[in-house]
């Protein structure tokens, strides 16, 4: 153990610390990461000190200057961080009062570790909500415009992995981005829960020193303060609801990175990828290999384990702090460092798509896509819909037989099934006229799914 | 197989399911619980149909007298399930037709069991956020009317369970309610989300018949309409979201209730919980179990489950509809009636507590919660903060090998740890003093709870 | 409260318990599923009891025909469960002194709940591991018999999905046996640690009558005792473990399953599932839908929900029980439930599967499957593996762009990319040449994948 | 795009590499750390193909000598890891080229990345097995010498957090053994299933080189080879089966750690945790943290989040390869760096607990915890079971009214509930009474724990 460590609490020990315990507890290998948070914070707590004439404007000003050259020494990458000082908090403030001397311990008046600590991950995690808030803008633009691109193109839609009816890219398109919106909702509404200010709860109960939380409040630009100081060193909600909403995100994500990966194989082919965003096989020469959405899906995995970390993290805690909270941290960062890096690789390769029309026309003309269609016809002839079923049914079961699709039968052969069908049955069975048909709010029709470009494009700018 | 489920979809298919297919693949056990919801929908969709005379008006009503009558059947525990039409939606349907004839097989134009399902669910939910939002809200009043009845009584306040500093009983007790106010704002920022209507998506692309889904989504008030139909048969965020916040919701409870465990135990004795709440052992005649925290504090991990559950299901998923969303009912359902159980347990319970006040004083008393009073004291006559720290800590740990607190020490005792120690002391060695000194904004001074309940109380009123 | 209640520990209680408590704490809906296993625990230990001479012979055979009748009234419906008695062993107990008077109440003597419900429920888990082991062994047979049945039945073997090289659908399946192999050792390698007794540990500590825990152990068939009482009342590893290997096999059936709802698309075409194993749609009359893989696949969350489950409920828990072990039972429950349907599901469709040989093949025959043959063969020319990979990869990119596999191009369109290619190409570019090539234990060859299901037919039979 | 990544694979590539997907898709910056088994697993190969005449004898020592340079070059911090490169295979293979010459590209004839990284990391997993290993036996032979050492000491056993009865700490201690015995156990059998081998399995078929696998596995101490090339390129199931193992340990090691907090803490006080596995805080000069329980306890949840990321992982991926794999290896690496950190920690710090034995006892002497001994005494004096229960727990109601203990009532006190206790019921009253009356195998009497330990020694050297 160093001497260093004794001078912050070592009074009442008579034995130092084992070193493989203090390695073993230590945090500042990777809470380090908060640096720029934690002296931002500091600089707001002097500030606010010195207005409540706790320090002087001179020690104000030197914490303040000595807190910046620090930051300027940590990006310069000439900080020496120690493990006997366990985290960032203890490394900034041991060099402050190496180089301001004295004046350098009084700046934790009036605050804790604890404190700090909640206070310095609340800033973090804005920051980078923020940045992802980007992200996601930028590949929702990305989608829209795809989506406008091929409002039109026709495809086979799926249930089941079944071909269902023909639907429309822009349309499919849009349905991803409808995940992406509810997820930027998400987004906002936890942001407004991570802004709220621990510091001032000190170690657990508040302090004695005459604090005005409502000024550093301000000055961090929170939200609003928590109101219960118990509750402020204890509470890890915000990075519980932050992996929650990442975790259904990269949900989102895998979804589509399936399909990417189904669309781009040789038995869908509806989608090259540039080549840019494939890598290729040291063995097989012919191998170009959708690697960005099929990591982009195996690390969701990731997200969802970070979310159950944390929650098992917090199960039956007592208050106040517990050490085990030193745990909340490589779970968060991890999961922010995912997302922001998958929805980057996306909002990339999105607009890079490259749709092969023909493919996806072909695959939604076989497949019997229009049998809905020839139902609900004969439904307009007067057949009762669950007849209707039926004998369509059974002009798909000659057809799986006869290898022949729906609009690929002749006139005599689909009369064999009901007397009601005629030559205008023809109009039913194209593509353009299932998909056209389908022309309300939601539905696919090029037409609506314009609109909801158009749409979607206001309430993003809005 | 059955001659019913031939009629639903048979047409293609040369032979009947398989038995034990048929009852692994029907969900009819567990959904028959949204039938109300069901119910309600259908007779939106008429509604509606009949507005845009896709029905007649005779057609139309037909069809709700006849749900309403089904609903009164099954109310009466007189409706004959069958696993062999697989689902609540089927059942009904069928149930219908018997009763009102062909016009009964009307009801299902434009829609699909796709859609149908997917708002059935939203409705069942959102009826169920309603129930649980009013649990919440009570449980918040019972700790509030405790909290002011208990604001100035005293009680150790812990960090890492080991006696940190004095608190108040009505502040803990206000960390609780703090949890809870993020929770209850949480379930309705998830509201909002799980209050959009899917039906009129149809299979997945929309239907061809002129439906109005804004008149429906009026009639069964939703805030909007989902806007892409291949997304609103798909999408099951709102439960893994409603989960997630079940699931924090809970590691608060947990919390609670790991100390309202501790406190009954014979070595904290804090609390009494009355006889109600408790159970007793068939074999040790003296026991007296807390059996409603133990349990609340276990079914922790059932709701973590069930959102594992979700998330893993939705992995990967191709769009639109697939079978595997089937999977999404039990573990929604289970976490629903999980969450509200408990919310109930603790609404009852909460008020009910009695605190035993003598025993906390006494805890608090011991332990050295004052210590840092007496470092506050120190910096006050002018020693440096890490110094006063060291000085107290030596004092600590005298008393600890002489088993004395600091207020029990003689003012000569004290002394010799540091001769600017004074008779003054023990008006900061009081634990009165202590707590009332901290008294900001989010402080543990009674003032500080009586004022933190006056505004919670006037939050929960708005 | 119920009086019934009162009898078993109401001494020292002053009030009755709450009605709603009752009922959340209760667990006798589902723990009744355990009768069977508490009857026969309950027989041994009356039987060893008497041994003891702790009951007299008369009195051991009135609780033993007692527990017989019980156990036909049980299976007959006529058992009157009640909430009151709280679970399924006091419901019992309370009946058989109905039935047998006083002498009833004897049966709990040296023993305790604590140790009766851990008792009962690693039977139960025993019972149903045997269960699960015969199906396991049920598809593992059925795997091997198609496995024989299509050893030289070519596909494209596929990595990131994409066409990859060509293998057997043989070999394939036999992958698939791969898992189950190791899922059944772990099924194995737990049941040793099930079959353990925790019966003679009482509440906690042991009891004062002189059991002969040996005895007891020997009439239930368990393997050893547990070795320390405190751990066997608390211990719940045996579920977990479960539950963990009952994820894992899950997860290998959801890779089953997937591959199976691809193999069943119209694009893919690889397999046809008989219709008694599928379902169709309300309202898309082409539809024949995968459903029990894709029902498969989707409750794999439920069991990696389950587990998250009990490894939560056990975090933290001091020794010895707390009531949240309650919470063990329907997690376990309902994992073992799943994975039984679920590989009786695939036990019954396994063999039933029909390959669609023809599209298999043209499948590999499109892809370049055969490209990194035709580098091995370059390499065999003398040219370094490297710059034959490059020289192929060129040919690969002429074939994209030309839509023409390897095995398509004339051989002066192959020379182009090197002159060291001669018309004996064309003999590895056979997918019957690159299969039969690859002839080594483990290697996709044909003759390998019958020794490898001889060799699995006798490991499975020994 | 480096030039050297396009040697690799670049033939059918007509773009370079974006940036950023390079870097997101690259794993040498978490793989390098299996360099020393992946050399491992290239010296064996290179030795295989020599013996079957694929490298001449004086490639395979340019080999050989080569990648043992390049490990001394990677222990001395020298070698140049390159992102381009992506993995540590290619890494190491394009130095070795570097320094070898055209030999180097030989060393992959008839091997992929494939089935190199399966190889490489279970290779990595056995040996960190082996370590883990040695850390639970450490931890298991500390506890049996503090159990030996204990056996007679007195505490309360816990049901519920309330007392129960009274056991002896050797007993106590004695538990947490059985939980690491079984934990070791599962660690043996994961083993077996780590520790067969896939290399052979090519990209996903075999090879058409003429390998001798069995030669290979006996090189590198694997027990079998990996039967079927897709399941052995594609199988995760031995880092699930680790990562379950691991959160089983976990979920003890936070069960032992949630007690050694309670143990600690003012209230209980049945511990002195030596001040070098404590830490103190920076406001509070009398504290003594127990940061060692509570950062394993907290820990625990990072070990169930990875198995849930791998679980998520492996869900629906088709075969063979995927890139979602590599994410396969920082879960598991994290997963043995906790497991081990903790173990270390526990082992070191479990022989050096101080039991505080008198307050120990002294709190067996409250909470009544002979009740149950008063009414077997009851019992044998004639008294039906259930009978003497109620009046024991009058007599407690009594004493809890009294703040009165059982073995501190007088005898005309005590038959106030029954005229059946004479003087002889201080006899069964005493805790050592108590303690030796449970005498049987399993059982808590000191006599019992002396053998429980003796035979856990005996097995633990077998």
């Amino acid at each position: 153990m160093s001497d260093k460590q004794n001078k912050l609490w070592g009074g009442r020990f008579s034995e130092s610390t084992d070193e493989f315990v203090q390695a073993f507890t230590a945090s500042v290998n990777f809470d380090q990461r908060m640096y720029d948070q934690d002296i931002r914070g500091s600089i707001a707590h002097a500030t606010m000190l010195a207005e409540a004439r706790v320090l002087t404007p001179d020690e104000r000003d030197a914490i303040i200057q000595g807190l910046n050259e620090i930051r300027a020494e940590i990006e310069a990458g000439e900080f020496q961080w120690s493990v006997a000082l366990e985290d960032v908090h203890m490394n900034i403030e041991a060099r402050l009062t190496e180089r301001i001397g004295v004046t350098g311990k009084k700046l934790h008046t009036g605050r804790s570790r604890n404190d700090q600590v909640a206070t310095d991950i609340r800033l973090w995690l804005r920051d980078h909500i923020d940045l992802i808030d980007s992200e996601m803008s930028r590949l929702m633009h990305g989608l829209l415009g795809l989506a406008e691109r091929e409002a039109a193109t026709i495809m086979p839609g799926f249930t089941h992995l079944q071909t269902a009816q023909p639907v429309t890219f822009g349309h499919h398109l849009l349905a991803w981005f409808e995940m992406l919106r509810r997820d930027r909702e998400r987004l906002a509404d936890c942001r407004k829960r991570v802004n709220r200010m621990p510091l001032g709860a000190a170690a657990l109960a508040g302090t004695t020193y005459p604090i005005n939380r409502e000024r550093t409040r301000e000055l961090l630009g929170f939200d609003e303060i928590c109101y219960n100081s118990l509750d402020a060193v204890s509470d890890r909600d915000f990075a519980i609801e932050f992996c929650a909403l990442a975790a259904l995100t990269m949900t989102h994500l895998s979804r589509m990175s399936e399909e990417l990966v189904l669309w781009t194989s040789a038995q869908f082919d509806f989608i090259t990828l540039p080549d840019r965003f494939c890598t290729g096989s040291s063995i097989m020469p012919q191998k170009k290999n959708p690697d960005v959405p099929e990591l982009v899906r195996g690390k969701t995995g990731r997200v969802n384990g970070h979310l159950i970390s944390l929650l098992t993290l917090m199960k039956s805690q007592p208050l106040a702090y517990n050490k085990d909270n030193q745990e909340d941290k490589e779970p968060l960062f991890d999961a922010v460092d995912t997302l922001q890096g998958c929805l980057r690789a996306f909002a990339d390769m999105v607009p890079a798509l490259v749709p092969n029309r023909e493919a996806m026309r072909e695959a939604a003309r076989r497949g019997f896509a229009t049998a809905t269609d020839l139902a609900d016809y004969l439904v307009r002839k007067g057949i009762p819909f669950r007849d209707a079923h039926e004998i369509v049914g059974k002009a798909v079961a000659h057809g799986v037989a006869q290898k022949k699709d729906l609009g690929d039968m002749s006139i005599s052969e689909l009369r064999q099934f009901s007397d009601q069908i005629d030559e205008d049955v023809f109009d039913v069975l194209t593509l353009e006229g299932s998909v056209s048909a389908r022309n309300h709010p939601g539905g696919t029709a090029p037409e609506q799914v314009r609109a909801a470009v158009a749409r979607a494009r206001a309430a993003l700018a809005g």
